[in-house]
């Protein structure tokens, strides 16, 4: 009998274990959508992104012609609850992107999400590939702090509006795997 | 009796829980190449590199004189299972690298290795310190997607050949400690 | 009785499982320093960082004007255990960072510390903002080598002292959360 209960407590515990600490279920999840408006050399007022690398014959007003190949971007953008870019932000996204091929819109992503609202204070970091013509990409949560300490996850990202080179919003689906808890 | 048989279940479980979840064994492993072919200003057929940024004094055709110190470069190479440049492709390794040093030949990479065959769907990000000049050395493996859902784990890199400043063929022996399984 | 006796050494087991990993107590913790002197065009001999991108009328020799917004800066800093720039280092912090705000101080890092010495040898990757003009900060470990296989953690960043742009010294708390054992 003994060792019966103790194999239900012992399944019980294996459930919660395998549920809270390695699901595939996200322990956490939201949506955040930020807005990049790229510096086209005149619209410095409104920028939340410049161009500070390009290939060899490229500028920097101007993102470069063979699939932006080479370009660099850095960027502080407004992260927002819904798709208003007027909206009050929720934090910042800051970091960067590369095109990085010449043969189609492909994009690597370095940056963190810096959140300080009342809800969510803490920042997320991700870093990947961003294959832009794909309609849904994941990419990687790589590590967190404050209300996201060491979490790790993936984000769903979609390109959910843009308006030629001169603006563009993301959806980003983040989907956080381990709470560490 | 009921409390011997808990243990052994109990003991067969932690052996089970720390062989798949902490090991030093890696829970996959695959070795793969990529080749990365950089742009001098003639070769814009077949250069899978381009160079976005320099030093002061330094140009985006030809790499800087004191180690590389500060050249950025931009790739989107190609990746195969052997050691030959014209192999099917299984996928494509996509970021930057850094020179970061003006004593010897070091970088620091951010990459992903994008993957699309028959037989891995998925990307892996890598990021860290590549010193060049060591024979074999660890880099980190931060995410996954993909079949590589939550993966983490550590490259290790050799240069499997070099010719000059025209092309090289990067090994890398990638070690999951974690399958998030 | 068996049930009571399996319920303890499961409930240890629970505390031992919950302690050494999925703790808030970091399991291995340092404090380190490195030090960044960014060339300006004429200290070659002494600098360890230099510009390699800036934004659209930057130059290489001077940080931009609007809060060094754009301009990337590779490095390759000494690490030391203390305070002073001339100590012995024990490795060397290497790879880049980004002003990425027009209205503040702030940064995004990705950088490696690249420990030899007798007492670490390894490698530990950092990735994230870093809020410059806070006094303390979070940043992001998101992966390790070698002593550091597989850890995670956070580094709380300060900044120690800083001469204009001459000169920086950044303190470190290196807080590993999961030290993979």
């Amino acid at each position: 009998m003994g060792a019966k209960v103790c194999l239900l407590i012992f399944l019980a515990f294996l459930g919660v274990c395998s549920a809270s600490k390695r699901s595939h279920t996200p322990c956490k999840r939201m949506v955040l959508y930020f807005h990049d408006i790229l510096f086209n050399g005149k619209n410095g007022g409104n920028a939340t992104s410049t161009i500070v690398a390009a290939p060899e014959g490229g500028n920097l007003t101007k993102l470069a012609g063979v699939y932006h190949f080479g370009n660099i971007v850095v960027f502080d953008d407004p992260i927002t609850l819904d798709t208003n870019l007027h909206s009050k932000p929720v934090g910042r996204a800051q970091g960067f992107y590369i095109y990085d091929t010449n043969n189609t819109y492909t994009s690597w992503l370095g940056f963190t999400f810096v959140l300080d609202s009342p809800h969510h204070k803490g920042s997320i970091t991700f870093a990947g590939a961003d294959p832009i013509m794909v309609k849904a990409r994941d990419i990687s949560i790589v590590g967190g702090t404050g209300d996201f300490f060491m979490h790790r996850g993936i984000a769903t990202v979609m390109t959910d509006e843009s308006q030629g080179e001169a603006y563009f919003r993301l959806r980003l689906d983040l989907k956080f795997y381990d709470c560490w808890w």
